[in-house]
């Protein structure tokens, strides 16, 4: 191709980046993943493979000889690495400067509160004393935080109470201060919601419908669109996420978690600069999904159409909490008796308790009529680790 | 993966093949491509690749070994081969069987005759005086056909007239009696359509909605969903579609290309045993792709959905008549201002002139407003040969 950046270097070969790399084919453009694990998601689908560490400064670089445009699929990555990249002249995509704010909580709740965007109330802390003191501004129970590193709930601790053995068991639960921490003042929310927005080359930014997401062990099990909300809070949700594109100048796709009020009122609760879990809804819901937008927008093409096509239910298909091993699925004939579930297997070889593993989604005429689907479909499918 | 045939064969590695691997590796399925082009459009999310010539019986012997079901994306193979391997044991789908009479246009034809179903007046010819003979009784123009290894065009003459010239320019366009020849009567067709079906192991029949084709020097431009044909028409050929199913007992996707003549009488044109050009529309239009309903099919999945979604017309993008060489490809960011414009790309590593390298769907309200979009779009973009 002639204009096109047709080279893509992706960091990191898990599910986001195997999907990207699926629509990233159908529009002829060259991949290659790095990631430490040979049989990681990507594998297959990579016109190449670098196995080496994410932090492996060189084999970072050398992706990047081989790249027209870099980008990640997680945003725990050594900045620096980046940041040089970018110096030397390659295109890394979502920017290192605006990865480098996101990527502490800290730093990215402060950058929102500078813009006077709405955020729970957050305070730096590296002793038991300060967040006792903070637990008397704040309230219990609290959010304890550790600003780097953390997904999936890993990374969170509930301060319940002004207890000595509550308050240690969240610092302690967080490695005790070694790594920098932060509290958050509960937010007594209704719902969780999730706004993927995308932001091009040119500053152009495009929002996607409003999804609702439901977690169990603080791992997302459920993501509904549209999102059960009032169309005011919808509007708010859309503009306030693309305020926050403006703030970070990203390029790319990112995803903004909020926290819904009982009384309405919108709380950021985490920015993620990539593609997202809360936005596999997209591929069946929408004509562009978020894996190809995010291609668009490194790669300097216009956007996609981001409308709901109909209501979109997603489910996670996490790993059975009794067992370890090689991957074994059974029960996708049962769930695919339903002509309208739609099963992703993102390829891992192992199956672990609560790995995502892959998940489903159901397009209905009645976001209750997919939910109703999608569960029965859920509920057939189990994914296991099998003696190897 | 338990119960699931969970390694797919495919002979072939072109468009076809690779439309078929994004939507198999989807669902996790491992995937070996069998071509004698090592840089064929599969080449790159393959699993695995097997360059070797389609009729090497050893190399398709391999692909089987390492693979719980064959299948292909072409239907002129050396049957043989494949009914060896179903008599070793081996999972060959659409069975070859019913591959060995489609693959000849003479035995397809016959078959449908026998079944009753509808196909324009046909008869085996092999030399000038018997073309003549048969001109009196088909009136002019006729077509004359290779029975076996045609496509686009390819392998077809027109009979214009019953004059010398025209009758022994046909015959020797089509190598004079060389190979196996037919004639049919030619039918004064409104328009051309297509009727993708699809069969299970279990011989549950699926069909699609019907598509309505226009093509270009005997290539297919366009196909438009819904056809503009009545409601009783529709009917009629989705019926019709169902039966040609029944007589072959093909296992996986089908294309039953009609004749709609000005009565809406309609007539089968020809069958083809695979995922079809015309088909493309099916991965926007539908929830499910006829690529994807394939690999249900042939692993014995249940169907998905194939409603249409909404109005979609598919464009072919053909290399330039004008070039020859490595792929170059302008014009993408350029159909990209429309966001209901979706752009494919093969992956060819050279353009040539008429060659498939690429198609773009649009979906709409209208079909009348598919069908602009769709040729604003198509008039955007270039692929053509340039010096490597």
């Amino acid at each position: 191709m002639n204009n096109l950046k047709k080279r893509i270097g992706i960091i990191g070969g898990g599910q986001l980046g195997k999907m990207m790399i699926l629509d990233a084919k159908r529009l002829g453009f060259y991949v290659t993943t790095l990631d430490p694990a040979s049989d990681c998601p990507s594998h297959s689908i990579s016109d190449a493979m670098m196995i080496a560490a994410f932090d492996d400064a060189d084999a970072i670089r050398a992706l990047a000889e081989v790249s027209d445009v870099i980008t990640y699929e997680f945003e725990h990555i050594h900045v620096d690495i980046l940041k040089d990249l970018v110096a030397e002249g390659h295109a890394v995509y979502p920017t290192p400067s605006s990865l480098e704010i996101i990527q502490n909580k800290y730093t990215q709740k402060q950058a929102l509160t500078v813009a006077n965007l709405p955020v729970p109330d957050f305070k730096e802390v590296s002793s038991i004393d300060e967040i006792r003191e903070i637990g008397e501004l704040f309230g219990y129970p609290m959010m304890l935080k550790a600003c780097l590193g953390g997904y999936d709930g890993k990374g969170n601790a509930v301060v319940k109470s002004s207890s000595q053995e509550d308050i240690s068991s969240a610092f302690f639960a967080l490695a005790g201060g070694k790594n920098p921490l932060m509290l958050e003042r509960f937010v007594d929310f209704d719902k969780e919601i999730s706004v993927l927005a995308c932001r091009g080359l040119n500053g152009q930014v495009v929002v996607y419908p409003v999804g609702e997401n439901e977690h169990k062990n603080s791992i997302l099990d459920i993501t509904l669109v549209p999102a059960q909300i009032s169309p005011s809070c919808t509007t708010k949700a859309m503009e306030l996420a693309e305020a926050v594109m403006d703030i970070f100048h990203g390029v790319g796709m990112f995803c903004i978690e909020m926290f819904v009020a009982k009384d309405e009122t919108l709380y950021v609760n985490e920015v993620a600069p990539r593609p997202h879990n809360s936005g596999h809804y997209t591929i069946e819901g929408c004509l562009t999904s978020q894996f190809e937008q995010h291609i668009r927008a490194i790669t300097g093409l216009p956007f996609g159409d981001v409308s709901l096509r109909c209501p979109t239910v997603m489910m996670n298909l996490l790993g059975d909490t009794e067992s370890e091993g090689k991957t074994m699925v059974t029960g996708i004939e049962e769930a695919y008796k339903n002509p309208r579930v739609k099963v992703h297997l993102y390829g891992k070889a192992e199956s672990k308790a609560h790995r995502k593993m892959g998940h489903l989604t159901v397009i209905s005429e009645t976001i209750e009529g997919a939910l109703m689907e999608a569960q029965q479909a859920q509920a057939c499918i189990k994914i296991f680790g099998g003696q190897s």
